[in-house]
């Protein structure tokens, strides 16, 4: 399926640089047939070290800088590569960390941009949860809502992750201590004292989360975040259960029984953490879980963990939160990864972010708060990304490129199980769902040097937990990139031997 | 001073509907004369009770629909105009929650959209944190370090206010640690116990903040705002010390001695908390403020009182934070509030949001992290919004707006005094800075009933507090639009004496 491009190009600037491609033009002859993607490039092209001089010198020491990696050209950026402000074309495998969806200046968005309809929505931000703009409802319906998980009918926007998780935590707490109270609604009691942070009105409950977990960084989600010291060091935080996420072999088919007692041992775990904590006084109003834990390493756990762990949930009157802040979107290869558990009711809440370019979360209905300003601040979102999200999902459609998302994976998959055979002691652990791969690299030193020698060879990768390489390609990332990237990188590997 | 009007003027659609000025063309001839403003309306025009019957058939119930007033037709909204889906066009004293800074669709703001060099902002959100645009640097030092508070050159953009005052939260709380620390850095002990939320990693700091006020919805946020029980019921909190904010007379300078004498007690509270939390072994790193407590009702405090507190947050070690989310962008008639206090170094750090268009914080140098990945995340806010800053700032110069703020805040004050004293039963407490004022209702359901009646006549203003109605216009709110508002109001006003 190759995608149908489009009249409107991108804007290219006249740059006249020649570009010497001294990793890409050596590797392109090596892959795979090139279908037809005519707004993306050929493959990377290098001209300097990466941050090059012109990044060099941009620093603006006004900001936060020691995590600035290099400046970007967005102008010159197309499809799968990233171009920076030296004129560096870059294979992008990481993708502004998994959150651009269809590439860079897809031609689809662009066009979108260039309808004078949609202005106003870019211009005027409303107070969508007071103020929503008459074409709300049918956007609502084009994005969110027309991708909802199993089960939701309901959606609630927010601006970014960490304030989806927060409220998605607000909501389960609300309609936790609605159940306990009846229909008798708050006390006096309640009102005055959550007003100075005290029980009734501000309850002792507690969210249940996993150590390698990460749910963002406000307070409430860090409270759930388990994922590096670097994350929560000097944060206060809050009493609640964290459960050890299962540790599994891979590849998982080939070690089931294992991986079987593993995950066994963690929900018995959970089960305790529950009981534990409603004896301290502390009950667990939600369970948090990521589907395929990211920031902490890429670990996986079967359908059979998860559906078990909803029906514990669903046991013990906690709700069941799904975060696929980094997960949905299609790079799994189901546009939820949590659609492989194939539960028709996966969980009570799944919040997103990322790739579907608004944060917010779907919910069951008896996750909505029972009076309106509970849930609620200036913005609840921005329309205009509404307005971004129905045209991703067209193209995604369109292009069918959950499938192409299938068969990249598959292949990025095999090219790490073959690399990993050729560099045992440097390489193990290959895993993935779709494109949503990772592998380990024998100690942290290593894989940070290997990072830096693929990004001046034009291959960009992210690092996450505490020695694994994370591979976030955007939803159009072909086979063929696929090729590419694998001879790129096993050019670098082989530096490591 | 006039707005210089614009060639490029927002897209009009054809709407032929008859425009029955019931209201509107009734008070315009009793205005002041009128300025030249070509693109804003002339005065409010209604056809139906709002919301109207396109409206009420509108409602998307798979959104979080208790709070929404009305839907709105963005397009045709103008200027200090809002218009609604059935063709009623308001005098928008209240600016979506006091978040639209130059009115709607601004001629400077469709312009800006025009320019295709602006484009790929819009369409390629990054990962601000980790790979920004080239022109970042340029572009942050157009937009906010161009209006960087007395003593503050460092900016960290966010995605919205509560993630603003989280982030602004943890700053302070990391600054504190390390200065306890020293030179050493942290411990295996800091590093290990935090990912398991327990001390010291995850150390036993507080925030304090005052009765009334309001800084997000966030968890951690939400332990610092006391504003309304409905923000904060249900949410488990944290044990952090509240003091009790100035309760002043008004107008302020006709009570300056019992002010002066209620600001005392209050600072005397504030030392007291921070002695007392000190010794529960939970010190506090920061105080958080804001300069007029908005939704608690608005609250103001006198320019000594601040000083008085920024210095004891000095002397006992806490960061000074304040938070100009509401109060920033000129509405007070200086760029923030803050500087009506007269310091040369009136805080630490200051948050904003709302009128800027993205969130953030601005910061002294000791508040920067000392690692990049400590305040981070995935958007670390959008930098299109910084384009639109850029052009707002332009307009606020060029047309001299902060003066006209002072100017129609000087009108709108007093003819709130003229009907407190032609309404003494109904109205009190008339007060405000700028155009940032507030009057009080006898009751919350009469201030309820007024809200609704103004709405039905074409004036939109919003509540605050237990019985307050508060406005907050947008910048180009002149004084003709004052005379405009205040015979509205006055006849509204007249139906419940």
């Amino acid at each position: 399926n190759s995608i149908s491009t489009n009249s409107s190009h991108p804007r290219r600037t006249g740059s006249s640089l020649l570009c010497v491609c001294w990793t890409g033009c050596r590797h392109v002859s090596k892959a795979a047939p090139q279908a037809q993607m005519e707004w993306d490039y050929d493959g990377p092209c290098m001209k300097t070290a990466v941050p090059g001089p012109r990044s060099m010198v941009l620093s603006p020491c006004s900001y936060n800088v020691d995590a600035i990696n290099f400046f970007c050209n967005y102008e010159e950026s197309r499809g799968n590569y990233l171009v920076d402000v030296d004129g560096n074309r870059m294979l992008d495998v990481y993708t502004q960390i998994s959150s651009i969806p269809i590439g860079y200046n897809h031609p689809a968005l662009h066009k979108l941009m260039a309808d004078p309809n949609n202005l106003s929505t870019f211009v005027n931000r409303p107070a969508l949860g007071i103020l929503p703009p008459g074409n709300f409802a049918d956007k609502l319906a084009e994005s969110l809502l027309s991708v909802a998980p199993s089960g939701m009918t309901r959606v609630q926007t927010m601006a970014c992750g960490s304030c989806s998780n927060e409220n998605a935590y607000k909501a389960m707490f609300i309609a936790y201590r609605n159940r306990e109270r009846g229909p008798g609604g708050p006390t006096q009691e309640d009102l005055r004292s959550c007003l100075i942070n005290q029980e009734p009105g501000c309850p002792d409950l507690s969210i249940l989360s996993f150590m390698g977990g990460f749910h963002g960084r406000t307070m409430g989600c860090l409270a759930t975040t388990h994922s590096k010291a670097i994350h929560k060091l000097d944060i206060p935080s809050l009493d609640w259960p964290i459960a050890p996420f299962p540790r599994l072999q891979y590849p998982l088919e080939e070690f089931t029984r294992d991986n079987a007692a593993e995950e066994a041992r963690c929900l018995e775990e959970v089960e305790d953490l529950i009981m534990q904590w409603r004896q301290k006084g502390r009950p667990v109003a939600g369970i948090v879980v990521e589907p395929i834990q990211a920031e902490g390493g890429d670990n996986h756990a079967s359908a059979d963990f998860f559906k078990s762990l909803r029906n514990i949930a669903r046991k013990h009157g906690c709700a069941f939160h799904v975060d696929e802040v980094q997960t949905g979107g299609g790079c799994t290869g189901k546009f939820w990864a949590h659609e492989h558990w194939g539960s028709d009711d996966p969980a009570d809440i799944v919040s997103f972010s990322k790739k579907l370019l608004t944060g917010g979360y779907y919910h069951k209905t008896d996750l909505q708060a029972d009076k309106g300003y509970r849930i609620f601040n200036t913005w609840m979102g921005d329309p205009s990304k509404n307005l971004f999200l129905v045209e991703v999902l067209n193209v995604i459609r369109r292009e069918n490129l959950l499938e192409e998302v299938t068969r990249s994976g598959k292949a990025l998959l095999q090219g790490l199980y073959a690399l990993q055979e050729q560099y045992p002691g440097l390489l193990s652990r290959a895993r993935g769902q779709g494109t949503f791969c990772a592998i380990d690299i024998r100690d942290d030193p290593t894989r940070s040097k290997i990072l830096l020698k693929a990004r001046d060879k034009g291959v960009l990768m992210g690092g996450c937990g505490e020695r694994s390489i994370r591979f976030r390609p955007a939803l159009i990332f072909k086979e063929y990139h696929v090729a590419l990237f694998l001879n790129i990188f096993n050019d670098v590997l082989a530096e490591f031997k």
